[in-house]
């Protein structure tokens, strides 16, 4: 049968999502101890690729398996073979052929800063710092120029296997909580780097090192702008839809 | 000279504040870093002891030197020689006499709780779990009982060196942020585990477990009460008064 898995992790100490030889990765830590609580060899589909130190609040995985645990115990049991910066969240039955990527309707990511001048020793892996004078209007405002269906090769590093860069951007907005500015986007999908170029091109913005015309024409001609991908620590995949 | 420097830390991966001969702790970290960077054997005094886990904001020390790099660019310069859990925030000369500890006229303690029934990857050292249905009146209403000069006997755990246990709660409410649930304690002192005794009385507080006549009479008679310390890494020293 086809299980949806649930979990959440901490990125940091992990060298990303995807398997790895000499790595430590949340699938390889994920498949080992999936293969020694269904005992069978589980090899599991992931939602997203994510890069070494990117969070994940609600990450879903998809497997088959024919083990005799009901369905929606094996997360609360796979909890105690998990590392605990892994945490299986729910595990649910699905159709045949549900796929926890290629199934998906969509995904949103949020992207934490930490206004503050100072380095912080507390959030060094859980947020970007930002200086404290950055124009959160100006962020907002520049956040608008990216909602809705564009192209979007220009805020796209290389090494992505998406062929398809044309993308939705359904919501964008941008909210503080604290000294914290919260991003939070949600598109049909994203391509490799894309919402952390995203966030680096508002940081720029916030900053006043690049205008609106400037961000409308990398949307426009999708020629990769000036901006660098902000750091991946203050990623985090929130949620996918089906 | 005395220079009074402020750091923050992130005491996952210490065995607490105070120097120990084959432990990682955040004394031993910044006297070698302070050591090296002013090329003199640097002892510092601490402003508090804080326990394996706990975690700082803007934590005092105290120590003498001679070096002469100015004051005010200790702070700055020793970043460089420290680990990234530990950053120091500002420096400034004090008047001879001026001691971290001795000196102190008070602190702000905070207990951060994140009211959820799963466990977490990402905040499992930042926060302590607490469960949805936690009444948040009843600790509200509970955390008014401490308010005031009362012998905190009944607070402590053994091992404290503190010869006086009363001590006056000048401040202590409940807030939430998101899902979170901060307690914030402000008091001329606290007794050896004295704000985790009052974290841990105010969730049985809000989980039914214990009610404000009980509170009540473990604050007037000093026997110490049923509730356990809550876990060390939901506690963060906020600040300290001189």
């Amino acid at each position: 049968m086809t299980i949806k898995l649930l979990i959440e992790y901490d990125g940091t100490a992990f060298s990303g999502w995807q398997r790895q030889p000499h790595a430590r990765t949340v699938q390889g830590d994920l498949e080992r101890a999936l293969s020694d609580l269904l005992m069978e060899d589980i090899k599991v589909n992931g939602s997203s690729r994510t890069d070494s130190g990117v969070h994940a609040r609600e990450y879903p995985v998809s497997f088959q398996t024919n083990g005799r645990i009901p369905p929606e115990r094996i997360a609360l049991a796979v909890n105690a073979k998990l590392p605990d910066d892994i945490r299986a969240l729910s595990s649910v039955e699905m159709p045949e052929g549900f796929h926890a990527r290629y199934s998906s309707d969509g995904k949103t990511y949020s992207y934490r800063m930490l206004r503050r001048n100072l380095p912080s020793a507390i959030y060094r892996n859980y947020a970007c710092m930002v200086e404290e004078s950055i124009d959160l209007e100006k962020m907002t405002s520049a956040a608008e120029l990216f909602r809705g269906s564009h192209d979007f090769r220009g805020f796209m590093s290389t090494g992505s296997s998406d062929m398809n860069t044309v993308k939705e951007i359904r919501d964008i907005s941008l909210s503080e909580e604290g000294n914290f500015i919260i991003l939070t986007v949600t598109a049909s999908g994203f391509l490799y780097n894309m919402a952390r170029i995203i966030a680096g091109t508002l940081i720029d913005a916030g900053m006043g090192k690049m205008d609106e015309a400037e961000i409308a024409r990398i949307i426009g001609s999708g020629i990769r702008g000036r901006s660098k991908p902000a750091p991946s620590c203050g990623l985090y995949l929130e949620k996918v839809y089906y």
